[in-house]
């Protein structure tokens, strides 16, 4: 039985549909952050870095959601959620998914983490102010560039397509309009109607 | 035949790295970050994010390091690079290298690259002054439970250790103190000593 840690409106969403579309056995439990509970010593011996989410299997914990996700996929192969025998077309999943963590949710997090790299107020402010240009920068380049359609590898549903899902639900607040990106608009409506989607937003509601 | 489009002191070292420990038939390409060849039509048409590393391939470009650290373990799978078969290990792998592009990598790219997340010069000062203290948190926690030695996994070389080096070599100019770090220090002069690391650094001298 595996058993995630999630918060609502987090990136741990992803990982979340993942294990919905691919028919696992799961739990999910609930980390409060609003009291703070990712900080709190039962959770950093979870995940020492005090972040969701974490996924916790027979054999130990994992973290990161591309990492996860990628978990999700090799796990339950009939799921077919990613080419993992086909080492170039599981680089281009991956290769995705990485620019997601790295870039896209980075540029993100800089409207409400500014503390993460910066003291001041108005480093934060300065920060937040930047955040439709980086954020928008990100989805211009997915809609133009990355993002096939009807999912995001083209045909295949694959692990990319929970994940950028989860990462688009932040455009309104991060203040890019996701009717300005039609194919990411389109992926976000399609998704929004697939079972495990409305099944995980359930579980986390 | 393997093309891989590098900067010297970028984290292309990882992957170039990688394709010498697994003894694939590469070449090398500088492109020149000091006069911008990144965001030259050119390379913009190999890679659209002006980035380094890119990873052109018989069937397309590959970027992301860690996409490309699996993808050269699993078209390589002699070399035993990342345990691919087993999906576990395999991410356990997979969230060390998640964890240095979307943390450490990041902490560290606030020293410089402060343009890309805020536009006033005492924010980027601000955020300059917080990477010892940033990039110092995320060596301190894989010193005392990420990094198992005598590689990052243990006993097994992965590809995880040519991309934990490559951004140890930062740590200097990051403000932080190599000496303090008795695992990643070691692990440091083990990398250095291996004949995959010597010949890629050699090639991008």
């Amino acid at each position: 039985m595996l058993k995630l840690y999630f918060a609502p409106g987090t990136c741990a969403l992803a990982s979340h549909i993942a294990l919905a579309e691919a028919g696992a056995d799961y739990t999910v439990e609930r980390v409060d952050f609003k009291a703070n509970q990712q900080t709190s010593p039962d959770y950093l011996a979870i995940n020492p870095k005090g972040r969701v989410p974490a996924l916790a299997t027979e054999r130990g914990i994992l973290t990161e959601t591309p990492a996860i996700l990628a978990f999700v996929a090799q796990s339950f192969p009939n799921a077919g959620l990613a080419p993992v025998d086909d080492a170039f077309a599981f680089a281009q999943v991956q290769s995705f998914n990485s620019y997601l963590c790295s870039t896209v949710h980075v540029a993100h997090a800089h409207r409400v983490r500014g503390s993460r790299w910066a003291s001041e107020e108005s480093s934060f402010a300065d920060m937040k102010r930047k955040v439709p240009e980086t954020v928008g920068a990100c989805f211009a380049l997915i809609e133009d560039k990355m993002l096939s359609g009807p999912w995001v590898m083209g045909e295949q549903y694959t692990i990319c397509d929970p994940y950028l899902y989860t990462i688009a639900t932040w455009l309104g607040g991060d203040g890019v309009e996701i009717a300005k990106l039609p194919k990411v608009a389109q992926h976000h409506q399609r998704m929004a109607e697939r079972a495990a989607v409305k099944k995980a937003l359930a579980e986390q509601a």
